[in-house]
């Protein structure tokens, strides 16, 4: 009995892949604890070296003799001029039980910039190589401790901007998107398997037309659960990067007000975006679950000019850019010109249209409105008297959820590289199956069904290429 | 044999105060890393309940039966949802070896906000009390672990912006100061106790007349060591808060280079200013030890508009209160009526004369400037050509410090309310200095001796208000 070499082919090929992976063995490190003034600052080590490095640095008890995941309180010395740098408490942790499975010793310092930066130094005196960003994630990785996606979570949990979003990362960090492509996984490799023993060692005449139905029937199988995931995946990918929202609308229609109204009612959590100049803010809503992302606050405030310069590409870039766009009216003032143009720009787009000020006379032809607005959601508000906030705010969620977001039950794919992976396998599957319907031979259909398998194996890091998983932890935060 | 029933009262006093101060016994949290994204965020708990308080949040180990200083992988979760908040790894230390000498408990998540907001959240829901700025730091202060200047070099430490300014955080926090000044304290108790029983139970008819000789020496003596402090104190304020300085001159005299330069050449820290806007920054530029504070780089770029308006209050008060002023004059140029107004702005004030361009042809009047100058250092530089930089560090360094910053045996008082205190002892003692030149009684010249014991106490906070001692921990940091 031979297996199908190819399958056999591959599955060398990682084991293979396994062992180059383990080989980096030096010493890393790095703050981990975000830039600033706070109570406590850590520098964390990994690697064979990582006790034996801080006990020659420690004024306290003998690191190399104390038990594993105990905290010592000392003195870290500075060797070239055997001053005190830091008073400090350090925590020793031995393999494998640690975030690495290497060698993991965290350094508490007092805060401030300028004794963690010193400590650092002193380590990376000692030989430590600083660590790249998620090199201590990646490490993880490759010691198989946690998978591609599972490591991809982590980030997207201290990313997190809502609970939502965070519930998302954390099943998927516990394993739950993992668990699921793996059983996927084994299901196409058990048919393929199954289908060349058959083939091989036939009890049957029409062994061909069985194997074919064994493929229909679990590429067909297989077919539906990636699609289920691709399903939601959307909503998935909503909580994970917040909706992009724009507030567009006349002058004094009342974006302000909507803006406050929706900022105060709900948690805003301000974030700068890492890398760009310290002017770009964005400001987060929690909508009922939905994390709205009103993108840089500056801008949304500048959309009064939207209306003057609506034929203007920048303004059409920015509408099309957003996820969502809340188009504000005046219940207390006719439809103008500029109204109309408004609804012509965002026609096609997601949007609600508000229409605000319902305490003042109702001059606003709603049905004129209505025919204009294609069928969209329509609220009307008085934001001056906290009127129509709730029914706003349901019409946001269910724009995109149908009502309240579950996250109890669903595996939820977030992050765009897992649903670009999880679609090219959905189309490798559609290929096979079409080869199946076509009674193409089995060799040639089972090319597809190992595309499949390769691409699921890409979420989660056994079919990874080095590059990509370099690049993937590149964009980590340092000492992560 | 009695003492003076004063002296006892005040030791008494300081031991009530001290045994209503270790009353306080809630259990407190709050979140002790920096705001931001990192690899690390944790929530920190002290009091009796804040083992148990975790125990019941905790997926893993019992920590009630865990050992001191240990520390466990688990999950948080939350009560409300059954659902994992977050995983961590808990650091469990039990009183009184920690640092509030209560029961401390330290959970590390995975950074980003959301997830460590939420567990602060689930241990409030728990009944912990979220902790005032620097309360964990004020317990360690009350339970007598470390008195009050080591707990505002706590602080000092944290705010740091050179090695030099950390290292006399560093031994301020070990203890030194405090080691001088209740040495003082001690001296003075015992003069006057000495004093006292010599009268109480003379041995010589001349008790009165020895009595004086003892006090004048000792007083002679603990007035010398604290002018010594106040000595060095000035350089000490400007190692922990930066020198202020400011860069004058017309424009295109090289203002812009030679901030650049001084940026360029030596390590900057650039923080922003909390509790003020966005658009307030702090440069630090570290010139040999000594932190420039480029107090507001915008302002400085402004000093374009100095010139012109040199009669401007705000352009004045900008010059008085820089401890530093850089006044760059071009060689290239002969000097101009701007020029000697500028000269005249800066009468009295700490500045240095800055010379460029000298790669270019000498106009410039040199008598002229060395008269103008009033004998104040004068640098000759080609910025472009990076000429004269060292010159001008070294003119920076010795204005303030005579020659390279000595922080190896020096104690350095930095504290603006020490300082203040150690002046109002300084003057009590000549007080008293003068009451026993005019032979004044003794219980007179007593009254000033105790005044100064007691200025002495408050920097230790030996005989510190509870006011002061809350106003001075409520500027610390959250989670401190």
């Amino acid at each position: 009995m031979t297996l199908n070499t190819n399958a056999i082919f591959i599955i060398d090929r990682s084991k293979k892949k396994f062992e180059v992976k383990v080989m980096e063995t030096d010493t890393i490190t790095a703050i981990s604890t975000p830039t600033g003034e706070g109570a406590i600052a850590i520098v964390r080590l990994s690697g064979p070296e990582a006790i034996s490095m801080v006990t020659g640095l420690f004024h306290g008890k003998d690191l190399n003799e104390v038990a594993s995941h105990t905290i010592h309180y000392g003195k870290i010395i500075d060797p070239t001029t055997s001053e005190v740098a830091e008073e400090v408490m350090v925590s020793v942790m031995r393999a494998p039980k640690t975030f690495t499975r290497e060698d993991v010793v965290e350094i508490n310092c007092h805060g401030g910039m300028v004794a963690v930066n010193r400590v650092l130094e002193i380590i990376l005196g000692k030989g430590a190589r600083l660590a790249e960003p998620g090199e201590f994630t990646k490490r993880a990785f490759l010691h198989g401790r946690i998978d591609l996606s599972q490591a991809e979570a982590v980030m997207d949990l201290i990313r997190a901007k809502t609970d939502k979003a965070m519930s998302v990362a954390l099943k998927q960090m516990d394993g739950r998107l993992s668990g699921l492509i793996k059983r996927l996984r084994q299901d196409l490799l058990e048919t393929v398997a199954h289908v060349e023993v058959n083939i091989d060692y036939p009890e049957y005449d029409d062994v061909e037309e069985m194997s074919h139905e064994v493929m229909r029937q679990k590429t067909k199988e297989v077919h539906k659960e990636i699609n289920e995931l691709l399903e939601v995946a959307k909503q998935g990918k909503i909580l994970r990067e917040g909706l992009g929202t724009a507030i567009i609308g006349r002058p004094n229609v009342g974006k302000s007000s909507l803006m406050n109204t929706l900022v105060q009612e709900n948690k805003a959590i301000v974030t700068e975006v890492p890398g760009t100049t310290r002017d770009v803010i964005e400001e987060y809503v929690n909508v009922r679950g939905v994390p709205l992302r009103l993108v840089d606050t500056a801008g949304i405030r500048e959309t009064e000019d939207i209306v003057e310069k609506i034929g203007v590409e920048r303004s059409r870039q920015v509408l099309k850019e957003s996820d969502l766009i809340l188009m504000v009216l005046n219940y207390n003032d006719e439809i103008t010109d500029e109204d109309v143009k408004l609804f012509e720009a965002i026609q096609g787009l997601e949007y609600i249209v508000i229409i605000n000020k319902t305490d003042l006379e109702h001059k606003l032809d709603l049905d004129k409105v209505k025919e204009l607005a294609e069928g969209r959601p329509l609220v009307t508000t008085s934001l001056i008297k906290e009127e129509g906030v709730d029914e706003l705010e349901s019409a946001i969620a269910t724009t995109f959820f149908a009502g309240e977001i579950e996250t109890g039950d669903l595996t939820y794919v977030s992050n765009v590289r897992h649903i670009q992976l999880l679609k090219k396998a959905s189309q490798a599957l559609e290929d096979a199956m079409a080869g199946i319907d076509q009674d193409m031979p089995l060799d040639i259909i089972q090319i597809d069904v190992t595309r499949t398998w390769e691409f699921l194996g890409e979420i989660i890091g056994d079919t990874a290429s080095d590059g990509l998983i370099n690049q993937l932890f590149a964009q980590f935060c340092l000492g992560k």
